[in-house]
């Protein structure tokens, strides 16, 4: 199963790929640009949805859902949306078939055309505001926060699977405020929120921070971003939060009566991550054995596997085991005894290596005589004898270890990734020759982000909301600054 | 809240739509035929999901996600699949807008046709069964056992929220056998899990059966459903499970190496139930005052409102109520404490009334003196009073009888409701002065079943799985019938 699987030194782009594919993540589909998530990476988004879903519950959202498709003219509405969004998706014509008068299959009938072409949705701004006019009226509608899963649709020319894909699978928030400051507040909390799930679920460390103007989303006041570095040095942005000000209301004529009796245009944000975190999760923890899954994420967190020679020996295995997967499962463990007569021990070892299970238990009749259990686990590939004494309290503390160490290993990776750069020069040499984050001033102005954009394929990742005022001059054009950014190449 | 709001027998479809949109369940969109399902709609449907998905794991069964686009031409390989559900579809023939040269609006990018043309799924047997060829190679592959959560588009000419949509959510299995035995273990299998569903969560009895040949699935061999009965008196099917025998292993080329090293074409089922579940629970048992609703889908469960004049008594009810509060929580019930100010009780009472909510709590001044609390059911408008000691075992004994007696009550009409037919006279009576559920002989012609909806409106809902043998005359054509069939109006 892992046979001619690149390295991540010889290809680290089809090393994720093969990754992707061979450990029955994803796999690109019959339809251009839109991928197939097979079981094993479904469970996965699957145990995302719900930590995501909770928190955003816990924080007092609510689910909805809105249409699909949104009329051609909403896009129009928002001046700066429709140049981002209305561009590359997919356009909804006719809405009949009818066999082909040639009597082969069956073709467009020219008679079902629309009267006025239907988007797929890539985002649903337009359509929730379009909705909110009705259902917003007066302060004590607000705030309205609402949170939508769903899929959406954007014509990508390339794609990778995960990381960018005609269609997606993501959340979307949208909320509406009476004040601004309640706006800002909301798209703060909920990039909070992101940042607390990509670190204590995904294990992955990220940096919090608004988007230069350039990057912004199409229709926001500012965009909020969180930002992970990749262990080839390239960013991944992981989700973005907006403050939408009072675009969208002016645009679809959301007002409401104030408690002091004034109509006012609501205030407006939005929020989401999407599928592109399976990418991130794989990249960002992953090795030259296969995947490696954070326990909080792994569909199989123990995998038990007996090894054994005669059919006794299952059967005393299995006896021994069973109390200890029952206890495992009550305490909330998910946990996997693979007694399969079909595959042998070594075979099942790699299967589960590659998969990424954090924890594996082997026991033979040698474990058995001597009341032991050999644990190995899948972050450093060790492996160590345990009594089995208290067992499975030892593998939730080992768990919880692996979880932590993840973490600190990408965050110790991040570290050693991140450079200071105060010249063109400088800049240049750790962009092509280490990678990674580059602290560097820079003058403040979308031309000269584009420039060096062009000239070295890296943009601004973030201003980090954590970045310290600190005097100095633009890398490229030499103009005062009065703090770094965040330069990297992006996925 | 409820103002304006027809009752059953004033206008039974008048007041279907006025419950689905006071209560906050779903409305129409900006898009033709497309709903907004709103927050306590989608909460309603979120339950459905979770004890579904619960299920369908149970009985081993994963989920995945396969792409919203269908290349026209997959429709063409099954043929009677594409006579279904390849005509009234949504057709995507573009995948770029651009601005109007006349400087007004966006316009569809003539240059950015599609080769071929994308339907928006209707459903996804074609673009699975063409990914299921290259997951099955030997029988070892076998069975695939796979679920998929999606959205899924069928251009309905006449729409009704949740009940017929162009867009509706839904949940679609599809999986693969080695043999023709197994597919239809499963398809029964499946049918069962479904028909459990319905009774002991919805609490609406329904019939299993098999549906004739003129109403079964395009491309099934059977098609096994589920029928409910509306309080109007028309049925309406709630689920349906397929055999689809090996027609999409021949259209998609899907071959399997078997134990004996033959090859051989794989054996499909598909099974689906969507949001038209929603306008069965609210059909099922709602009334006059508002929405009904069992239980175990209730999104809140228990509703207490402090009924008080100073703050003092205010802050007395709520230290009683807390503890209460949080036993029931940890009992597993989802109960809301209703203290906001800018509401009176009554106001409150009538608003979770309306709402659906299956118990309500109030307590005031008087129930502290004496240790008690007003206790209201909303299955049957009941009042009584509770002392409160053991309070929370009562509720929940409370809430399972009130589960258990919407099922009944849902049960009683239906057996009222379900009447037998001898001649065409008696069944045209029955029809136009009852309605419901009439078992009667059919010669079993697909050409009979065809007139007796042409002149009647009725269709064949099922031919039951219980339906004992029983020599009769076709209550049409008078020619033979081995056993009777249950014919009815349906949505």
């Amino acid at each position: 199963m892992a046979k001619d699987f690149a390295t991540r030194s010889e290809n680290y782009s089809q090393w994720y790929n093969d990754l992707v594919i061979k450990a029955d993540l994803a796999e690109n589909s019959a339809v251009r640009g839109c991928m197939v998530i097979k079981p094993y990476g479904y469970a996965i988004w699957e145990k995302m949805q719900a930590a995501l879903d909770k928190k955003f519950k816990d924080t007092g959202h609510v689910n909805a859902y809105f249409p699909i498709f949104i009329p051609k003219s909403f896009f129009s509405k928002e001046a700066s949306h429709v140049e981002g969004f209305a561009k590359e998706c997919a356009v909804v014509t006719h809405y009949r078939l009818k066999n082909d008068p040639s009597g082969k299959g069956i073709v467009v009938d020219e008679d079902a055309k629309l009267e006025e072409e239907l988007i797929v949705r890539p985002t649903s701004e337009t359509i929730i505001w379009d909705t909110y006019r009705n259902w917003i009226k007066s302060y004590r509608d607000l705030p309205l926060l609402i949170n939508q899963w769903a899929n959406v649709v954007r014509w990508e020319m390339r794609t990778r699977l995960f990381l960018r894909t005609a269609e997606f699978l993501w959340q979307e928030g949208h909320t509406a405020h009476a004040t601004s400051e309640e706006a800002i507040a909301e798209t703060e909390k909920m990039l909070g929120v992101y940042a607390d799930f990509a670190e204590n679920f995904m294990a992955v460390p990220v940096i919090k921070g608004l988007k230069s103007p350039n990057e912004r989303f199409a229709g926001a006041v500012e965009t909020y971003c969180i930002e992970a570095l990749m262990q080839d040095g390239k960013a991944l942005q992981a989700g973005t939060s907006h403050f939408l000000g009072q675009n969208f209301a002016r645009a679809f004529d959301v007002q409401y009566l104030s408690k002091e009796n004034k109509l006012e245009y609501v205030w407006a944000t939005s929020w989401g991550v999407s599928t592109r975190l399976m990418g991130a999760l794989i990249m960002a923890h992953s090795d030259d054995h296969g995947l490696v899954l954070p326990p909080k994420l792994a569909p199989t967190q123990v995998v038990i596997v007996p090894v054994y020679k005669s059919s006794e020996q299952l059967v005393q295995i299995s006896q021994t085991v069973k109390p200890i997967i029952e206890k495992l499962q009550e305490l909330g463990v998910s946990v996997k005894y693979d007694d399969r007569e079909t595959y042998k021990p070594g075979w099942k070892f790699n299967e589960y290596e590659f998969k990424g299970v954090p924890v594996r238990l082997a026991i033979g009749p040698r474990d058995l005589e001597n009341g032991t259990v050999e644990v190995s686990r899948r972050d450093t590939l060790e492996k160590s004898v345990y009594q089995l004494a208290d067992i499975e309290n030892k593998i939730i503390n080992l768990l919880n270890s692996i979880q932590k160490n993840l973490f600190q290993k990408a965050l110790d990776f991040r570290e050693n990734m991140t450079s200071t750069a105060d010249s063109w020069e400088e800049f240049v040499d750790i962009l092509d020759n280490k990678g990674g984050f580059i602290l560097a001033h820079w003058d403040g102005t979308p031309e000269t982000e584009q420039k060096i954009k062009e000239e070295t394929k890296a943009t601004i990742r973030c201003i980090p909301l954590d970045a310290k005022p600190e005097e100095g001059k633009c890398i490229l054009t030499g103009k005062p600054s009065s703090r770094r950014v965040i330069f990297a190449r992006a996925y």
